[in-house]
């Protein structure tokens, strides 16, 4: 009622962002309107050239403009070590501990009531990337999750019996909830703490 | 480092958003690009559109493509009473209070520390737009702070020797806060409380 047709368009589009609500989205129109027009211009042709251009990187499918994501193309970084994660957040949290191996990005988690099987989250990509690598050791970063435990449990199964040391992060990441979430020193303390998996 | 050139460039371009931290725009940026693509493309186009065509209704000032504001252009509004108010959201606060009269938004308070003096702020305009209306009270809601007090003070100085009966919203509202942040119960009881400023 009180904002024209372009401003209430503005206000409507600012809350597909996570955590934005009504009142919210009306502060930030209003103030790029008010103050930061050119930041805001800024921000639109940022979006257009993300959504346009950014896919999935090849080799790990994290997200990236790039045939290669950074970490793939690193050619410093550890390639007997792969770290498996649920979402491409996760691939900078665990970076952020300061881990040097590899990357594989699964597609969320097992969720067999929502018919999520093995190839919907990218199992068979992810067993491809294992045969073409030379991995000593694969660790398992999905969420400390009940979804993410059974999703770890089921990879595991998979690569014992193909004689590959296969790890889960320690439970210093509390239970229930999101990895990205989780503080850099407790992830570290996780990541040191992580152990075998016998099945 | 862990994030493509084009994703950093996305979170960078986020982090205008008034209380948007790192954290908070990194995870903006990836659920857009895993979630919702085409929401994020509104949101683009959105920006573009508002940033290049929203200026100033040329009544009020206050935000608005169109000449006139959806306030302004009410024919069902009382014309008897003028809010001056100290920006645009503060329309939108007060409107929700019940109020309908009409607007005119300076542009912030005064500020001879800063070199805002009454030209800064719009104050003529007030003046002209008070002469070619016919207003039998002009109600000054500026900010509840010692600035919005010493502006609100200022204009009464000019208005009351026209014979104008003026007003200040009462002091329901709390001292020190912004009017945009003041929950509307609070508001709605501090116009009712409004008192006529005596010199
Ligand atoms: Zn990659
Ligand atoms: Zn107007």
């Amino acid at each position: 009622m009180s904002f024209s047709p372009l401003i209430r368009q503005l206000i409507d589009a600012l809350r597909i962002l996570p955590g934005v609500g009504q009142k919210t989205a009306q502060r930030m129109a209003l103030q790029m309107l008010e103050r930061d027009r050119s930041g805001a211009l800024r921000l639109a042709h940022a979006l257009n050239e993300a959504m346009e251009r950014v896919g999935h990187c090849k080799r790990c499918r994290t997200l990236c403009e790039e045939e290669l994501c950074p970490q793939c193309a690193d050619p410093n970084r550890d390639d007997s070590l792969l770290c498996v994660v649920q979402a491409p957040m996760d691939v900078f949290a665990v970076d952020q501990t300061g881990f040097r191996g590899r990357y594989f990005v699964l597609k969320g988690h097992l969720s067999p009531l929502d018919g999520l099987g093995p190839e919907a989250i990218g199992v068979p990509e992810l067993l491809a990337r294992i045969a073409e690598g030379a991995f000593s050791e694969v660790i398992l970063a999905t969420n400390p999750t009940v979804e993410g435990e059974a999703t770890a449990h089921y990879i595991a199964q998979l690569l014992i019996p193909k004689g590959l040391s296969v790890s889960r992060i320690a439970h210093g990441v509390p239970l229930g909830g999101e990895l990205d979430l989780v503080d850099g020193g407790t992830l570290a303390h996780a990541f040191n703490g992580r152990k075998a998996i016998t099945l």
